[in-house]
């Protein structure tokens, strides 16, 4: 299978991509393709890579806002997922890569409960995934033991579905919610599997203390002690850290998923040290947390909230330009999960999308890139490729009334659920 | 002319909404009327009131970011507007009120320059506007004179128009660069038009510390002394405030227009003292500043941010709610127009929306005005109704490619004209 999109703008001039299977095999020549898209008056850029989530959660989109943190996890959040079915999780995660894609985001990372869902989900729409089992042993042997077969399915399962775009991950919740022993035991079987970890760290000054006073240590420290600090760890948050952290994670080369618009918006009390994480060269990604934190997975507003949260933060409009953003939701994002995406270029992996500029978001076009972060909602994207295969053209996606449906009934029978056991 | 809308979803229940001339004058029953509208599966809402912007800057929307306050305006902006010719303003404004329309604003407070264009574009469009010359005297008496004329004329050309629709109003720009005499003339030119005044009031610490230097008072002490600070005052940003400025805001009844995302783009070091102002119940409302550090007009995303915004700066998740942040971008802003809009209600100008539920960000639905302020962009908007007239529908905007097309050529030959000069 081939594409040939035409007369396409990309990085500012006029060109033809041409797609073979799941590449970008060139970038200038208008050479015969099986499918042929018309690209006038559209700009190509890569697609997005999102590097923390939870998919599923969109079925609690809107349920319970404006709480303080731990109220929200335990009268609203919990009771709530403590009734999730499969079924809930299968068509919440549809709903999540049906915004996605709506919005360009060819890759997600993922953690949540009934994970065999998920990969059904993902495999059925096309994009790309690392997923996780969120492990959570809350420091009792017995669950410990649940867990692990938990996270052992999921991997298996993944594994015999053999399906590039899919990779098992191993994902233990937090420091203060797993174990020592469960961290290791996570940190060994990744090690084993040859797959990511996927953990949520400083998140809130609180864990940090508890960590503190359980450890003696800061959480990156503990996970550090622990051996799970490495390239192939994302660390989701990352907000309570110091320059010894800070350090820490760069020497280890984990990858930082920066978190803005959720952190905002539960006021979880500083941001992400940025400067200086730029500064010491760390990995960062972007990623929209789940959707009772955000409540969307729009990365296009993502970025504009991570830009303009650090300029605010630090009070210093010249960090954290747009085309640097820009980067750390794509390129950054691809690398973390050693994906050759993230640029539209030759030889690398066919995830793109077209923005149409017939819109006033990108009225005038003095600058791409400043339009795409600073102006435009997702919703200017026109059409998203993943892995060569077109999963959106002209902004219709296969199915989506469907899912729209099934979604908005499965919560409504959670909701209910819920409510009937009070 | 009449409308009905049927089976829309308003306040939780399906209802149908007629409208007469410019008024809804019936909730409930299903009326006869000119034209009919389906509203099965839309969510009505009020339209939206943006307090302050600069709508031909869409012009320069992406033209210079990520920078310094006073480089950005010396090096980029101000060179830029100096060429500025009307028939730029005008299509720049044209541009700005699409942008609006497609996302659900009914009315802006305006303020720039060739304001008789903003007038004839306002007039094209159908929506409301406040319009005022932006009167910049440098502290020069010759300039002061010009000044005078340039308000003088615009105010008469909107008298003359006799459209209810636009207002004019008075636009001393900021107390750096409007002298006491230019505050004084305005402020009496006002009250003998019966009209109201936009300005910039404490935006920086910088603006702050200058007025003291010079008139060793805060800008709104000064502007209070002169006399300035009433009920038909709209002051945009106000973030360097103490608390004698906020008790005399809230005395005088002065309106606060909050410009989160241009506070934070360009860094200004603080936030609206949302939490105080609230406690003393000034008058506060939204906008979303020009194009040039925002980039957008979109009023449903600028309500994220401000939520998100003040959450993260005061620590605070529970502050300022999705439900109170919608009201002060619709009812606050209506009101302090002394506009009986801003609510979908009987008695009350039809200036409305319709939102289609059958996208993602609508999907589930367990709190419309949470998806609306946390989970959508604006383009969630189907329909636009402002003054009883359609001005959206399936968002189709009427003229929108023209306006397109016409706006990117004047923003071109705009640059080339600058480009020139060097």
């Amino acid at each position: 299978m081939s594409i040939l999109i035409k007369n396409v703008q990309l990085n500012g001039k006029e060109t033809h991509i041409y797609i073979e299977e799941n590449r970008i095999s060139e970038i200038g020549k208008k050479l015969e393709a099986d499918k042929e898209m018309e690209g006038k008056g559209k700009i190509a850029f890569p697609g997005f890579y999102n590097t923390h989530t939870h998919a599923a959660m969109t079925l609690l989109r809107g349920y319970a806002d404006d709480m303080q943190l731990m109220p929200w996890l335990q009268e609203k959040i919990w009771p709530l997922e403590a009734r999730l079915q499969p079924e809930d999780v299968y068509w919440g995660t549809k709903l999540a890569i049906l915004e996605m894609i709506k919005t360009g985001t060819v890759f997600f990372n993922d953690m949540y409960f009934f994970m065999e869902k998920v990969v059904d989900a993902v495999e059925e729409m096309g994009v790309r995934a690392a997923l996780s089992y969120g492990f959570i042993d809350l420091f009792d042997e017995e669950k410990r033991e649940k867990e692990i077969k938990k996270t052992e399915n999921l991997v298996n399962y993944i594994k015999n579905k053999r399906n590039s775009r899919i990779m098992g991950a191993v994902g233990p919740h937090a420091v203060y919610t797993v174990s020592k022993e469960g961290l290791q035991w996570c940190k060994e079987f990744a090690a084993e599997k040859n797959i990511f970890i996927h953990i949520h760290v400083s998140e809130t000054e609180e864990e940090n203390r508890t960590c503190q006073e359980r450890y003696g240590m800061s959480p990156f420290k503990l996970l550090d002690s622990v051996g799970i600090l490495n390239k192939r760890c994302v660390a989701a948050h990352s907000v309570w850290v110091g320059e010894k952290e800070i350090q820490l994670i760069a020497r280890k080369g984990a990858v930082v998923s920066f978190n803005p618009t959720s952190n905002m918006k539960l006021a979880v009390g500083s941001m992400l040290k940025y400067r200086e994480m730029k500064e010491k060269s760390v990995h960062l990604t972007l990623g929209t947390d789940g959707c009772s934190s955000n409540n969307n997975l729009d990365m296009v507003e993502e970025m504009k909230f991570a830009a303009i949260g650090l300029k605010s933060f630090y009070k210093d409009p010249e960090l954290a330009p747009a085309a640097e953003v820009f980067k750390i939701a794509t390129e950054n994002g691809a690398k973390a999960f050693e994906l050759n995406g993230g640029k539209v270029a030759e030889g690398h992996l066919a995830d793109l999308i077209l923005v149409d500029e017939k819109t006033t978001f990108f009225t005038p076009n003095h600058n791409p890139i400043s339009n795409l972060v600073y102006a435009s909602p997702g919703s200017v994207v026109d059409t998203t490729i993943c892995h060569g295969k077109v999963l959106m053209e002209n902004r219709k996606v296969k199915g989506e009334e469907e899912i729209l449906f099934k979604a908005r009934e499965r919560a409504k029978k959670l909701l209910f659920r819920c409510e009937e056991s009070f």
